[in-house]
């Protein structure tokens, strides 16, 4: 399995896909770089989301947060690209993204998104 | 752009306006007048809207909230000014503000204003 | 305006009556006395009201609390007559009184009103 | 007054009956003893509740609680025979009990339970 | 009573089942095995469930969640597993488990199911 | 014994004169008046201190304390005369004395007082 | 072993005798009777040792915990008592015993005795 | 008394100049401008003394610290400057002032500084 | 590099021997079985050391404190056993262990051990 | 002034050199690459330090402090680079660094340095 940082998300087939259940990840490790000011950003993502017939692999999704890490990423749209690329990769029955971006000009900013 | 303090509230356009999503800023650094003895007053602001077609711009709000500095405002008014202004500006398609004063004669005040 | 103790509540002008908004007040600064034993009691008081066409004047409140100060006064029905007094004051779209009290035998009471 | 133990529970005349209202007791000094080993047991009980023509009284409720000291007494049940006298004594429109009981073998039990 | 880890899940029969009740456990000394890398993992988890004519037995409770130390379980299964074995011992009304994972690769998972 | 609020502090013997140990009060219930402008004033007490021959009475240091209801007493002063007043009627080894006021003008006062 | 409550303190012998490290238990589930009331006290006991040849047996210092369950203690006494007693039946190189007791006419005591 | 921010601070006889004692005062309304942007910056002052012949008047204090809202002022060089005019004014035997200014650029700074 | 659990630590050549500094590992992973029992006991090691030429290797320290996982092991014993290993692998100029265990039979036990 | 990152430090004059007083930065948005895996790993950075002719400029640390956004860098020798270069910079007549890591392997590490 690769260690290098990378968009490729992985899944694996879901255990119990009869019940609605949810997943929740807390990862405080996000970095990416200001589009203005090339300045780097940091926040902790929240990821909740009930898996249909795919559950996002813990590790891809690691690669997938350093991925962003020389990126240029506005606050809304970084978070509603997670949203979107993990729901393209696992078809979740639902799935909320919040990114919490540490504080700029004295304010904290907070983006939640969700699916469907 | 401009550093000083402006009632002129910049906007962006919404990157993802296909989807409802909520956006966030608590704003510690609060101050103005109490019109009544013309001693300051503190307050930490917290906006919470989802964008229409337009998102609040992080700088322009932070000169918009510095704007208040000298003038003289109560609490009441305050929250509904912000909020009027910056539904004004941005036409989100919800938004609440919610001004949480410090502590004057013993008592917290706080004010939460919503739109629609 | 008095300093003096006084169950005259004050109000003004609501500045926004075209709005739902709330104005919450958090007062821990509260005494009254045991009817039963004559010994001091303390509370902490928190109202959280939506405004008609009348607020309440932050400084006649203070007064307002402080002269149950050498009031005795059971928990139960002074929580309930500082909501009844606010209301008939003010009278607000909806508002909550809720009243915490310190332990007393190793119990600690809290008493929540609401109007309507 | 009495000051032994007892399962007799005083009430009083609720001095609000025209308004729905809620009371909340926190009594963290409640002791029983394990039905299965005799070793005492440690609990946390709340008691929140809307009165209808009778109130707990609080002193009563101090007595109640202590004549389970020397009981066996299940979690389950006597959460539920707590809830039981208070609901007979003083018929409120609405109650809930909750019991958070210390941990035992690495476990930490919580019964809550409701009337009606 | 045995003190050896086993699946074998004891139940008694609910003192009060003509009332709906919750129970809730919190079990913070979990651990199992990462059914890739062999090494082992740690968890807190939390069972809450409402019984109809069995109660969960917190003694064998603690064995059968011992019963995990030394097989491998991915976060989701296991999860899943617990709920599904508590199920069809003890046929709850409801039930909700929830597996607090410690953090790998800087993330933090929690997986959460329920019954029906 | 008394119920009346009294400056009349009572002791009782040290049980364990013939070993230094600390004996710690944490009085939350602390009320008195402003010299200046006659509003009530709210601390906590906090009281610390080596026994020598006698012990503080609980009960009389709670009316002690109540004795400053109705009194004027700056925060400087009232905290240096309650340590005078202990000092004075138990004679300890050590004694420190600590009220914690609350906020008034925007600024919290802590005034800490020790003897010898 | 026994199950019952009891005065006798069983003790170990020292793993490490030739290093001076230190055992800190914190044990919330301690409770003996007001002798002058007759009324259920409660508090938390944390004891502090250096350990010389012997160790405190955690059983029996539950059991012997429990032995006050039925008996009269004063704060003060029954605080020294716990550490006289532990520190004749281990001899250990320094020990401390605080007793923090839950709040009685709004004040909460500490008791905190060291050995030598 | 003034009701305008000024530099001329208050002070009162020490009531108690036999003792060492200490005074703190915690004052979470703190604001002047950013020397180099314009901009405002935010603090919390603590100071903690022990007077020696004065006291800080408390309302002069509050004047005082507002004096410095419209002035361009370093963190380092205006705690120290606090610092200087509290001693000149009140000769305290040892003074302390810590200003914790809130975050720029991604990081707190606080300043400490000490007399004598 | 090994991933099985092993007594045997690895380490690495300090880089700034020419300094006294601190390194402090807090690891909540932690997990033995009781010597008595055989049921698992659950506990945070804490260490803190100053190194002379060697530093620990995290992931040594990890599968070291794993190699616990099916050994019978008393508090008092393993964090002295610990300390002992850390100590004689790397030779530091000095290091503290603290071990945190989770509550037995309603008490939680600590122990902690220092070199030299 | 630059707004790229560099391991230049500026630094200006002192204000009150005459004067031991401490200055301290907390960083929570450090971020270097573990130069075994060349994966990112993040930290909070504390720094506190007593200046004597220089103190040091915060901008230039926040660019100091994003130079190693891509450097191989291990938790020990990384903080002791930090406060090398800042001591070489600044000449302090004290200074401590604190780097705390997030959690690798289940165990979190500390590491604090200082000077001299």
């Amino acid at each position: 399995m690769s260690t290098q940082p990378s968009r490729a998300l992985d899944s694996f087939e879901n255990p119990n896909p009869e019940r609605d259940y949810e997943i929740r990840f807390e990862c405080p490790e996000f970095t990416c770089l200001c589009p203005k000011t090339g300045q780097p950003d940091f926040a902790t993502i929240h990821i909740d989301y009930v898996p249909d017939l795919k559950c996002v692999e813990l590790k891809s999704l690691k690669l997938y947060l350093w991925s962003y890490r020389d990126e240029g990423a506005f606050h809304e749209a970084v978070t509603n690209q997670i949203l979107s690329d993990l729901v393209e990769t696992t078809q979740p029955r639902r799935m909320t993204v919040i990114g919490e971006f540490m504080v700029r000009g004295g304010i904290t900013t907070t983006i939640e998104a969700s699916y469907p």
